[in-house]
Parts: C-alpha cells; structure tokens; sequence
C-alpha cells in the first residue's frame, strides 16, 4: 500500500492503474476507521482491481459549533486496518492541499438539504458535495463507496452525481452495527459505555417501527410517536428529529404508502448519532431506487 | 464526422478515443458559430488528435427578460464548419438529455460574478458553471477552449477547474475581430449594419485607453472617461459597464499597477455587446496567469 499527500501524486497512480485496465474503486472517509468503513473498502476491494482511501477531515463541512477539532484522529490504526485489507492506495492530504486558496467555488444541492440534518446544519451538505466532488475530480474513480448510516448525505450525493452527470457509480453500502444495534460511527468514541449502552435505542425505536409497519401500520406520526416514545425513555437520550421522508428527494411522507426512509438524530451526552431504516410497506412495490 | 445527441453516445465515442490515446479537446459553444468559434476548433485540432464540439443554447445561463428564444439556431451552417475543419464529433443534445429531471445542483463560484456582467445577469455564471461543469464530465476532455472575449466566463470558469480540481486544461484563445475591429459574437447578428458600423466603437475605445496606457496614464477613472466619451459618441450606444478589473479575481483597480483586464458591456440597438482587454502598464511584470 502506498500513502500519499499530494494530488499529483494521486493523479499520477491512478493514470499508471487506469492504464493498466484497472476499475478504481474510491472510499472517502474522515478517519477513525470503523467497521461501517472497512465494509466499504471491501466492497471496493470485492468489485475494483484498484482501491482508493482517501483520509481527510474537512473543514468546509463543519458548522462553527461542531466538532472539527475533536474530531477523532487515529491515522497509526486507520493505515493498519487499510493495509491489511489489501487497501492500494492512501491519500492523506492536508487542508493547504486541498484547499490552496480561498475556496470560491462551491457545489450545491437544492432542497434535499432542507430535511432532517440538514436543518440543525446548514451548510454542511454544501462541504460534503464541494469535497466529493473534489475527490472525484482527483481519483476519477469508476466507483465510489458511502454508507447507508448517511442516508442524507447518501441521497445528495446520488442526486449531484445524476445533475452534474459525474461518470463514477455511487456504491451504497449497509449499516454495520455493533452488537448492542448501535450503527458503527466515527462520534461513538465519544460515548461512556453506558451511554454507549443508552444509544443502542435508536436501532431498538427503528426496528420497532419496522415491527409496527410489519403489522399494518401507515400513518407516519403513529409510527414517529412510537420510535420517540422508546427513544425518550433513555434519560440521557435528547431526539434532534425523527423523520418520515421520501427516499430521494426526503420530503416528508404522511402516510406509508410506498418505499421510505425512516430517519432520526439523537443527541446522547457529548454524541449526535444518526440512524435509519429503509422501509416498503407490505403489499408495495419497490418505487425508489435502492442500489 | 459523428454527430450524436446522446451522453451515452458521446461516453462511448471518448471512451474508444481514449482508449486509442487520443488526447480530447472540448469546445463548448451555443452554436451560430462564427470565427471566434472556429478559432477554438482550430486551436483543438492542433493539439488534440480528437476534437468534440458541444453546440447546446443552455437555457439555466438565461435571464428571464433575456434572449433565449431569440438566441439564432444555425445548426446547418455550423454543422458544415466543423466537418470542414475536421471535428471529430459534434454533441447537440436536446434540453431534456442535459437536464432530464429538475436541476437541483449547481455549481456556484463566488465573488467574481458580483462584478462585470454578473451585475446586471445575476444567475447568468451559474448557469454556465453548472453546465460546463456538467460537459465536463460528459466529454472528459484533457483540454477545453473557451474565448477570451468572455473574459469573466473564462476567469469563473478557470477558478472553478482549480477550486473543484477539474482534470482539465483549460485554454484561452485571442478575440477575433471582424475587420472593422468589432469582437466576433454570435449576438452580432441582431445588428443593423449601420449599428455593425456603429460597434466598433468598443473596440476603437480600449485600442485608445491602450495607447493612453502606453503613453503613461495609470489612473483608472481617466481611462474609463476616455473610454466612455468615445463610446457615447454613438448615437445607438448604451454603456452598461466600463471597468478595469484585477484579470483573476474581477475586482476593480483604481490604479494600473500591474496586469489588468478592461472590460465593457455596451447595448447598440438590439444586442448587448461586450468587448475587453488585458493591458499591462509599461515597466511592470507579468503578475496574472494569462495562458
């Protein structure tokens, strides 16, 4: 496994595997490696002749009161875990390198942004498209690997691939869990372990609600009433949103008449954790588009 | 020649050119082409062993109150200028393969549409970012030629390659003139030939703001009065803007103490005509990229 900083370097390894008939399969991530990650790089490991893990925390997608400088750092592990995976390129580049000057151009999506993280974090959408499709424009993957844990940013990232005809295929992969429920995530470092234990409410609420769905059930504030009653009785548990909405375009549905996201942000202690569940009622068809 | 409507269609062209290690220009047009136009198709062929011509009226560039069911079609004329001068594909796709669902992506620069014509055409750059942006990554050319008459679409669109790292090279080519000394445009055609006679007032202006340049004057204000009073010297003229401008990041100079771009947008009759030039003040360096 190669590790590198530069763009230049990049774009010189990738040229040498293209040309060699290689598929280049991307994962961008932030670091502190989890199990959610390292099924992306397998998968990417699974479908490309060459994989590529981009580490990078970037700025332009933290709001001013987030946790950039918190955020976990483990690049000693991060580089283990990639090359026993057979990872064939690292790209750890530094904030001047990939962002030279003041960054003027940005890439934005409408409306889906306006729906669940998206409120309490305005321009954070804006910084994950403007990075990807930074990372993109570097790798020139053919393939690309994100987590279905970021249902949102999953969406949005499939919608500005489909608008800005980007030639790379968006690869969703799986939630992994932990073996409480609680979906893997960089920001569970945070947790005491009794929080940790608290937390795995949120996948508890999901598949209650999927229970409930099992049996008959449709009517979204029913079933969002039912996730925050479970959710509320974790006393260090304080719910952000709960969230019935269309899987592309994340409009709220009222009714579960067809394929949904059902998804929810819970502040526990120091932690904002995210899940979801995608959903299709008994007796519906596969309206959204799910690969 | 191929002409094709389709993204698949020219993806497979590429990929097949590529493949044979052709290296790809791009020339982005709205069509009605003119020299200016062919002078980019020439500049392709001479260093790229595949030429694409995209000729596409994209309409998000368009203002509500501005030309855009007006905008001249010659898709017969300019089909037949490029087979003469050895295109190797030509791309007019229809609206509805550019834009086959709602645009919810865009890619926005900031701060440099704020002056020039960005003034008076406020989602005009965004437009033209997004589907340039958008051909981009259709063709994937290694190298793209815009004209240097539309100074501030090169200057947004060069800062956009850089900013989201476009794997593109993006080439200026000089502004060619009719002999009267009138900037080629495809707007040109709204003209009266009186008014013809008439524009090449813009042209005859910066030519005198150069000489006064040359002969010493450094003062800003003095430079665009001279320009203005040769300008309003025609009866059909209407100035919209004179400005020198920093040639990178548009941002007007009080004083020519380096490299700097004259730019004006001028309305003769029915066509708003804009016209520009990079000056450097005796005595001083090179200080803006100008390749």
């Amino acid at each position: 496994m190669l590790q590198v900083e530069t763009v230049k370097q990049v774009r010189e390894y990738v040229a040498k595997a293209r040309a060699a008939g290689k598929r280049i399969g991307l994962v961008p991530t932030m670091g502190a490696l989890h199990q959610g990650h390292l099924s992306l790089v397998k998968a990417s490991k699974a479908q490309c002749a060459c994989t590529v893990v981009s580490i990078f925390v970037n700025p332009t997608q933290f709001g001013p009161d987030e946790d950039l400088q918190a955020y976990p750092c483990t690049l000693d592990a991060d580089r283990q875990a990639c090359h026993d995976l057979g990872v064939d390129l690292l790209f750890v580049p530094t904030v001047q390198q990939m962002y030279p000057q003041p960054q003027l151009t940005w890439v934005n999506v409408d409306k889906l942004p306006d729906h669940l993280c998206g409120q309490s974090r305005p321009q954070h959408f804006r910084g994950v498209c403007t990075v990807v499709a930074k990372l993109f424009n570097i790798v020139q993957p053919d393939l690309a690997y994100f987590g279905q844990k970021d249902a949102q940013q999953l969406a949005i990232l499939r919608r500005m691939a489909a608008d800005l005809n980007l030639p790379v295929q968006i690869q969703a992969c799986p939630i992994v869990r932990e073996p409480n429920g609680l979906a893997m995530s960089s920001r569970n470092r945070y947790l005491s372990s009794q929080q940790r234990q608290q937390a795995r409410c949120l996948n508890d609420a999901l598949t209650h609600a999927q229970q409930l769905i099992n049996a008959g059930q449709r009517d979204a504030d029913t079933l969002i009433q039912a996730i925050r009653q479970i959710i509320d009785a974790c006393p260090d548990a304080q719910v952000d949103y709960i969230s019935l909405v269309d899987p592309e375009l994340l409009q709220p549905m009222s009714v579960l008449d067809r394929d949904a996201l059902i998804a929810l942000a819970v502040k526990i202690g120091p932690a904002r954790l995210i899940d979801n569940r995608l959903v299709r009622p008994p007796g519906t068809t596969d309206t959204a588009k799910q690969t």
